[in-house]
């Protein structure tokens, strides 16, 4: 059947969208939810879309197309297509397989993934491979090969360098802004380290929301390889590259539902690895009752996923299990989190010693790893490198080279609204309620609101007397402030025992 | 924060969606797939949305509402609307727990359902509804729980009489066409049957697409009840009525995976049932092997579930297990199976005695369960009233009553495009594929072109010469009678053996 393009302004956000007029759409017996084979006569170009019925205005001899459709095609109004009904996917098919628990082969994944990729999954189905991935589970080589099919659809970005490493916090724990300390350290050593990191989903910062207080993190990928190639590190926001795009898709769904799989978890993790070409990793994975991962238990399970993977897809990772029984650094919040990286390389006697001692820590594994220190040696090569100022010269350089905007923690500024929280009782700081700060934190407006958040002022095991102050809550508008503050007087984060 | 709207023409065909411009979407911290409350200021409607991403058209200080937001918000353009992100669903923690294997209650099934019912669940989250309880499965209790819930949020039709009387036929065999002899016979004893029927979504014919040959199925409420009071029955199409609304979104969330599990099987027509408030209900089971249900094992469990459901519930459901080696009748598609009902009635040499004999056996049971024949003798009660003439007398009263179209088998019109399938070689009919004849009669048109369809004129059984005719197949176009032909060249549906 030939029909003319009409293009309609609105999108999906994901998927290729058709409509048909009834009448076209019964003469091609073709139902709501299958796909069309459409053709451009003369461009040539071919999408599969899904048929939608809208209740009015497209007429007999029309084709409507969603903005995702059009541009895939590259439609034009008027431009004449022939469209064709097609067959069930394949896809569709192995994901029925899924739901009816069966396991899937390296094949039927990677058709799987091509068809997310290339957004010829509707969402519905989509939503069924990740309902039944999370029910039935993935096994260990079933989320290998969804990890490597997940990067081969995606860009994958090669540096001039023998050796690639990178590491990687699963999250949970508020503050722990650890990448920029682990970068510089690393890569004043000599070590090849292009970080990209996210923007916080539920979080009060990602790395990318914090770092950008400080410099420019949305590089297109020239400036990338110029960044690297010049420092031999870069710390970048991932979203605005195409590293692994089936996996962003992937979240897009699990986010309603707040499901996360430990499977999905690692293929989405290994998968950003190895597009930047990663050869070692280390992983960082905090446990702790108020934190993501809430035991020793599940936190060995997930260390087990991350190696077995990591094998299978030849990465050497290192996975590390930290304790995570609060809030790590003072900082919550992105400019509250630039600040704190700022003054650990100024030296700066505000500087959370909780912070800089573990972005040593993990930088010492890395130069393990990577054969730059022999083993038991590495953490004091990052403390020297950190002491003898090389790190600071290289956190700058990166900065300078993505477009630095603040070189002092001093010009930092934060939310205009503030307000103290107060001991309602004398004794010792025995808890810091990670999960309620950080909740805190995103009520008073982070991370849209860059300068929102919390500076903790009495960290766990202090002694403090009644009405000293615990911590800072800022906001950039007043009624934040006043919403964030009568959610910590009905949730407090601090326990004091006496 | 309040904003103006601008109505977007077009429809999700379910979910409430609202786009609203990036700047506006981060100043209220809201994402993508999250939940909007929008209360007009003037005419204090509320609804709520979910918020999608646009990637142009909506300016700041605008939201745009899709159809399905519009409508129920009475929303014109330029409104001015109070907006305000709401949090997550208790029916959205309620499908996270069913994916996580959980029993669900009552009450939370109910507030699942009101959700689906008022569109306030999103596709996706009504997808994984429909996966968590296919893999996990539904209790017995559950899916009485579902059942309830299905016909309690939508219409409930009230009759006259102290009994209402009702059958179904859970499908998958081509022809098959028992209601119209089944609602006459029962009807004409002097019970009261309002037949709901559907359309076909995946068969050559619904009992709705082969009546409307003959009669008018859409009636709105109150015809129907002046048609039941009337004749004591009624043939219509169920699906524009407001019954089990729930239940339909639900099936349109299986149909792309062809889910049909036995539980939401169940839940839909024991929904429906009680949706027009039917006191006594007849199952039919066919099982064969190239039918919907396989084995006699797969029957036995769906007939418990009917009955265990029903009790549960307060139905009288009397469940039977037929035999269905090949299609019932001899016509397969619109025309061709109103054609068989009309020879029925009219006593023609060419009426199918196979179809007639089973549709006398369904009633005789109903009116055994009705009390209006003793134990082991409503066969020949049923019999009787076929014979009689009463039966066709009943029948052209409903069709006239709904709006008759033609009142005799001579003046059904078929396709105008014909041919002849011949044996190709001598030898007994030991099978008739139901499956591949069901979907020849849909690529030939049906249930789309009334006429298409395929008539058959050796049955099992009967002994066949090489190059006689085994059946006819019509369409109402060249090129799908070709298509159609080819399809059984392929897949040949009878098999002789000699």
């Amino acid at each position: 059947m030939k029909l003319k393009v009409k293009k309609m302004d609105w999108s999906s956000g994901n998927s290729l969208i058709c409509i048909l007029n009834t009448e076209d759409a019964a003469r091609l017996n073709a139902h709501r939810g299958e796909r069309i084979l459409i053709r451009g006569i003369k461009n040539h170009k071919k999408i599969t879309a899904t048929l939608d019925e809208s209740l009015y205005e497209i007429k007999e001899g029309e084709i409507g197309l969603n903005y995702e459709a059009s541009k895939l095609l590259d439609a034009i109004d008027g431009m004449y297509c022939e469209i064709e009904p097609v067959a069930i996917s394949e896809a569709v098919r192995y994901i029925k397989d899924k739901l009816d628990g069966k396991r899937l082969s390296k094949d039927q994944i990677n058709k799987i993934v091509e068809g997310i990729t290339n957004n010829n999954l509707s969402s519905i189905e989509l939503t069924y491979f990740v309902a039944g991935s999370y029910i039935r589970g993935l096994s260990l080589q079933e989320t290998s090969y969804l990890t490597e099919a997940m990067y081969k659809t995606g860009d994958v970005l090669k540096f001039d360098s023998e050796l690639v490493v990178d590491k990687h916090c699963i999250g949970g724990v508020a503050g722990n802004r650890t990448t920029p300390i682990v970068v510089s350290i690393v890569a004043a050593a000599g070590l090849t380290i292009p970080k990209t990191s996210s923007r916080s989903i539920t979080s009060p910062a990602g790395t990318a929301d914090a770092m950008e207080v400080i410099f420019n993190v949305e590089l297109k990928e020239d400036d990338i390889f110029r960044v690297v190639k010049k420092t031999g590190g870069c710390m970048i926001w991932g979203g605005a590259l195409s590293l692994a795009p089936a996996d962003d898709k992937i979240i897009r769904i699990e986010h309603p539902m707040a499901i996360d799989s430990f499977e999905q978890m690692v293929a989405s993790v290994l998968a950003k690895k190895k597009s930047v070409s990663s050869d070692i990793v280390l992983i960082d994975i905090p446990v702790g009752r108020y934190a993501k991962i809430k035991s020793m238990k599940e936190g060995l399970r997930l260390a087990e996923l991350f190696r077995g993977v990591s094998k299978r897809i030849g990465l050497r990772t290192e996975v590390i299990i930290t304790k995570a029984n609060g809030p790590i650094g003072r900082g919550i919040g992105p400019a509250l989190e630039a600040r704190d990286t700022l003054r650990i390389f100024e030296n700066h006697p505000l500087a959370p010693a909780d912070l800089k001692k573990k972005g040593i820590m993990l930088s010492g594994k890395l130069l393990e790893l990577a054969g730059k220190a022999n083993k038991g040696t590495g953490n004091k090569m990052a403390e020297e490198i950190m002491n003898s100022g090389m790190a600071r010269d290289k956190f700058f350089e990166i900065a300078r080279a993505q477009g630095l905007r603040i070189d002092s923690s001093s010009k930092v500024s934060l939310g205009q609204y503030k307000t103290f929280i107060r001991a309602n009782k004398s004794g010792v700081v025995s808890l810091i309620r990670n999960d309620l700060i950080a909740y805190a934190a995103r009520i008073a407006g982070a991370p849209k609101d860059k300068g929102a958040g919390i500076y903790l002022k009495a960290l766990r095991g202090e002694k403090v007397e009644k009405n000293q102050i615990l911590f800072e809550l800022y906001a950039e508008n007043m009624k934040k402030l006043n919403e964030a503050t009568k959610y910590i007087n009905q949730n407090n984060p601090y326990l004091i025992k006496q």
